[in-house]
Formats: structure tokens, sequence, C-alpha cells
């Protein structure tokens, strides 16, 4: 089905607010089957609203509307488009004793203009409950053509689309879209497109598309069928082979993130986990205990900056220091086995590097780290270089590569 | 001047991608006192892409396109807006120099489809050098109207904006927008309100608006005058004001942001700081070490999760944690001084608290955390409340507020 999107905001146009609703409801009816043609963005300004639903009515079969839908006179859009639609507005009663059941129980006083959101178009009209908000959605079905309003704050317009309009459109597409994201480490996407091309040739449906990410390679394996069970079957029979193919590389098949992976795996085999860190500077220790309930396994996190520090705190060696510098296999090797010494934890991982923007010199450029990693009392060190592309991309990849070096240790 | 943005891009309606462009253009076209009334967005479709340019023709002075320009038979922003102007395309021998100079130092071999992005409008045309890239853009000025054609992706779109198409722009505008941001740390959007209600009420220019931001509000003190040095006057004198009645909030005239500022003065001062942290995990590190260069003053970083931790790096008594808990004003002060005693740096700050997102039990909620700043031998500790919003939420203001305590020690 031909859609286009309509967002109402001036703070848009003001480039205040970058356009994220567009972006989520693009996304989400690609995923239904429909086809978004156009993104209109428009002010809160009745003529050049008006003028645009026409141009888009003439095109689209969908139109789905965003922002417009408050309390205040310059809320327009709900009155815009029944005008369009030729439907008279009236009060609905129920919807009024939802709004002002909604005000006793807050702490906000009732006020009159609030009245407005109760009223809706008289006929051909569903309306759609807003969780988040006072301000409810609604969806106009005539001629052949579809308009749904939905509320401009994304919260309030993902928790209405999600639960309230994505049911009806599922209902009226005439396909089903069924699709799976694998995430895999270790493997380039040249590598695992190479790999996979027998699958990718000539493919009609399922799909397969490869997408590279920061220092990781995700797929996305879609169908298209007539129904929700075809689809996902021919998914699966395509996952399957993809399996294959690269199994030994995969570390999710549910579009998980490997922070996320790591973190489960670690409280569920209830393997307790300490770190060192020189060159990301606490980044892996904020990482990991981004993850909630993992104070249950992570004991200790060391920021050791300085040699001082790597002395003080780990025991590393001053002829070591000396002889390889801080930013060596050597150093890493020690920092972990001092920490292990000192803590006892399962996992003890340590790294230390150079995260730039500038090379120390040509044996320590920017971008080059060591990670040592002490398994109950067996130290393994790996290096990362990927070149350097600057501190924050260097640190965001050091991170990811200690969180890939726990993943392999314990999976 | 009434302006519409036109984004040409199919991964845009796919919602893979989002449209940072239009939101980017708007921001500067506004500081520009350019008006930007519409956005679109439309795939790589020639006879939508006509329509959507007729009808923002008829509206607006000013229309810029985004993508469309690059080699391939998809690209037609160019051929579609020199028909739409009457204009033929003849081949600019300069350009298509500069192209095949490219090409030379490039790894990439020239194909013959390139040739096509040596081509212009014949007549009233202006061609944009592309610094990142090889399409470049180009603005045709007609019958008092304006059509700017930049690329899509926003590196290179950016840099030929700003180097290219942004003077041309402040040449044509009637007006000049100056502005600046000024940054506060401890005071509330309704009390920066209340105490600047008399530079506010009734003004008309310079304007001054308050945002409120996570854990902090800034305020932007614009004026839009015939001249750059009109406007720059009315605003330093608005600030003047300002700096009257919160000068002791503010610490960035500059936009700078509190993590900079901290980092910057720390060096400048030549002030050596270690940190412990058990809620915070690692983030404080994490953000300080965001600084490049801020392993002169940055010696350690502690991540006590557990009271072992705690205890044995940092000589928390066993009678404190039983006594008053871990999360505890009590514990915040011994960390710090621990923290002191251990690694002698001139600011030692640690953090207790309770990250969430569930509460400990009723006087331990989530959200709550308790700073200790040991400067030179002496502790302050700090409440952090703001209620619980969620672990992401209250781990980001307890790092602010980590920094605020360390620039209200140093300032």
């Amino acid at each position: 089905m031909k859609t286009a999107l309509l967002t109402v905001g001036t703070e848009i146009l003001f480039g205040q607010v970058v356009n994220t609703n567009a972006a989520y409801l693009s996304k989400e009816l690609q995923n239904l089957g429909y086809d978004v043609m156009y993104h209109y963005t428009v002010g809160d300004n009745p003529g050049r609203l008006k003028e645009l639903l026409d141009f888009a009515y003439h095109d689209c079969d969908l139109i789905i509307t965003t922002g417009g839908l408050g309390p205040t006179q310059d809320d327009l859009t709900k009155e815009i488009i029944a005008e369009y639609f030729g439907e008279k507005l009236v009060e609905y009663p129920d919807q009024l004793e939802i709004l002002v059941n909604h005000f006793k129980n807050s702490k906000y006083n009732w006020t009159e203009n609030n009245r407005k959101q109760a009223w809706f178009p008289e006929n051909n009209c569903t309306v759609l409950r807003n969780l988040h908000g006072t301000a409810p959605g609604f969806m106009i079905s005539k001629n052949g053509k579809h308009i749904a309003a939905l509320p401009g704050p994304p919260r309030e317009m993902k928790e209405m689309f999600e639960t309230q309009l994505k049911p009806i459109l599922e209902s009226k597409r005439d396909s089903v879209i069924y699709y799976k994201i694998i995430r895999t480490i270790n493997l380039g996407e040249s590598s695992m497109e190479t790999i996979l091309l027998p699958l990718i040739d000539g493919q009609t449906d399922p799909t397969i598309a490869t997408y590279a990410k920061e220092g990781e390679c995700s797929l996305r394996v879609t169908s298209k069928r007539p129904t929700y069970e075809e689809a996902k079957a021919a998914c699966e029979e395509m996952i399957g082979k993809v399996n294959d193919l690269i199994g030994d590389y995969i570390y999710s098949y549910e579009d998980e993130d490997l922070l996320d992976v790591v973190g489960k795996l670690l409280i569920e085999k209830n393997i307790t986990i300490s770190c060192a860190e020189s060159c990301t500077g606490g980044g892996f220790a904020k990482a990991l205990t981004d993850v909630p309930g993992i104070s249950a396994v992570f004991e200790r996190g060391l920021v050791t900056y300085t040699w001082r520090a790597k002395q003080e705190e780990l025991g590393v060696s001053l002829e070591t220091l000396e002889k390889y510098t801080a930013e060596s296999e050597e150093v890493a090797r020690e920092m972990a086995d001092g920490l292990r010494a000192k803590t006892g934890s399962d996992i003890c991982i340590a790294i230390t590097g150079i995260a730039g923007p500038d090379d120390i010199d040509d044996a320590r450029p920017a971008g080059l780290a060591y990670i040592g990693t002490n398994y109950k009392g067996e130290t393994r060190v790996t290096k990362v270089w990927r070149g350097n592309r600057g501190r924050v991309w260097n640190r965001n990849l050091f991170v990811l590569r200690m969180l890939n070096d726990v993943y392999q240790t314990i999976k």
C-alpha cells in the first residue's frame, strides 16, 4: 500500500529536533510491507497542512500524520483532516470521561481547552488511545483511503503505533514480512559476503542483506509471503543454511548487542569478573555495569592510567615497563595476572594501548592495544589493530574487543 | 526568505537512515535568518521529484536539495532541476579536469559514467566544489528564485554548505542573526526564568530563550540586525545583564560541555585527580578520559562495586559499612579519604549510591547517591537526589554531579 508520512511540527523546521518519528514509522511500515513514498514536514499552518494533505491524498492510499493533536489553538491536525474528508467533529462522551478522569488523577488542573481532545470525526473513525499523554489519535477510512493521526512526542507516538495502529495495518495488508537480524563477530563484511555468496546470488525470497557496524557485522534475513507462518518458515530454513556456513561467528540470532549477550552469560553461569584498564579509562567497566544485575558477578574495576598505578595496583614490574613500555603484550599479561592475584575473580581482563588521537611512536600508533584475559589462572593476550580512526572510535573498538575476548572465553 | 528542503533518498524512506541533513540545514538556515517552511523527502523517482519541486517552487524563494548527484543512473536530481528551470546541461571542462585528476590520484578506476558529474546547467549556474567526494553541487538563480543542490552524504553536504553555499546565502539575506549559548549548572529552568524575568518580559531583540537539559540548563541570546557588528554588540550587552543576575551559575559562554570545561581546568591548573566509583561503575573515569591530554593529571580510577573491594582498595571500615550501609554519606567520605591516602592526588572524588532500576529499600531509593570530594586533605560530601528516572538517566546524572563537584572545587 502506498504511504505518505506527514509530520506537523515547527520545532523540526527549526532544526531543534531531528525527525526520528519519520525514521521509526518508515522502518515499521517497511517491515509490515507498506511502501513509504514520501515524508513531508510542515509547521502549525492550516493552509500548508491542507495543501500537503491534498498532495499526498492523490498519490497514496495511507497517510500517517504525527503532531498537532494537543489542546492548544495551534493544534489543528484533527480539524483539518476532518474537514478534508468532509466529516463533522463531535464530542465522544466516553473519551471525555477518560480525559476528565485523567486530570482528576494527576497534579494538573482541568482547563476547558482540553475538551477538544474528546472531539472526533462523527463517522468512519476509530479512536486510538494514548497511554502516555492526553491527546488520543484516530484513524479515518473512507473511499478506499486511510488516514491515521498520531501524537508528536515520540514516546506517545510509538506506544500508540505499536499497540493500536499496527494491528489495524496488519489486518489491511496483503502480505507479511518476517525477518531476523543475526549478529556476528570476528568476520568482515566482505568475507561474510564471499562465504554467503551461494545463498545471496540470485536470491529472490528470502533475501539476505549484510551490514557493517563498528567493529562487527550483522545480516538480515527477510521473507515476504502471504502468511506469517510461511514467511517465518522460509526465514528459518535460510537461517539454517547461514548457520552451516558461518555459525562459528554468530553470537546472536535475536539482534542483541554483544554487551547484553556477555552480561547475560556471566550472570547465568555465575562467572565473576574484574577488569583493569589503561587506554579505555573505565569504558569497559562502565559498559558492563550498564547491564542491570551485573553486581552479582562484577567484583572490581581498576583504571590504572599511570605506571605507578599499574605497579601499585597490579604488581606490574618496573623492569617490564622499562623493557617493553606500558603499551605492550607483556604489560597486558602482567596486569591480568596481577588482577587475578588481587581479586581471585574467574575472569580478570586487562587492557593497555594507545587511545589517540596521536601516536606515541612508530611502534606504538594510536589504535593499537593489547588485551590480557586471565581465566581461572590461565592467561591469553590478544592484539587489537584496525588502524587509527580517532580517540572515540578507537576506545569504542577496544571495549568491543574486550567484550569479544570475554565472550570467546565463556561461550 | 522562504525556504524548502528537499531530500532525495530511498534509504530515508526505508527508515534505515534518520534525516539528520534536514535538521542540520534547518538549524543553519534558521541562524542565517532564512525561514524553513517545508521538509520533503522522496525516493529516486523523477516524476515525484518533479512534482515536489513544482510544489515548493510556488511557495518558496529558495529550495535546497540533498542527494541524487552521483554518477549512477539513479542520480537524477541535477537533470530534473535543469529541466524544471529550462536550462541545458553542458560539460564544464574545468570540472571534468578536476574529476579526472581526482581519479588519477585515487585507487579507483575511471569509468565513463563519472563524466556526468562534470555536466552542469549552461547558464545562471554556480558550481559548488565537493572536498570529500566526487559529485559537485550547484546553485541556479533565475526569476528571483534560487535552487541549490547538495550531495547526500552528511560529511560532503556539511563541508559544501559551510564553505560554499553559506557565504552565498549570507550575501543574499537582508539581516544577520548572531547568538550565544550560555551554559549553567545548579539552577533549574523555572528559577532561571524567574530571575531573568525582567530581561525576558517584553523582549523584542535580543531575545532570551531557556532550555532544560539533563541535569542542567542553558540559555540562548539571539539578535537579528542589519549587520553582524550590530547583532553582536546587542547580544554582548544583553549577556552582560544576564551575567549580573546569574553569573555565579554560568560555567561556559561558548556552549561547552561541563566535561570539557572541567578537563581543561584540571590540565591548565595541573591539578591531579583520582576517582573511586560504585554506582557509576567507571562512568566518571570513562568520561574524564574522553578528554585528550587528561593523562597528564588523571592518576587512577577504582570501580569498587563490592564491600570487599571498598575495604581492600580504599580502607572503608566494615563497621561503617555495617552501621550505615554501603550507600551512605559516611562510606562516600571514607572512600574519598581512602583514595587520598592511597594516591595522594590533589582531588580524590568518590561516589556511592543506587543506580537502579530498583530501590534497595525506602531509605535507599534508586537515583540516590553521595559524592565525597577530598581536595588536598579536606573532604566534603554532597547528596544527589532528583528522583529515580531509570538506570541510564540516574547514572548520567551522577557523573554530571561529580563533574560539578570537581568544577565547584577548582573553578
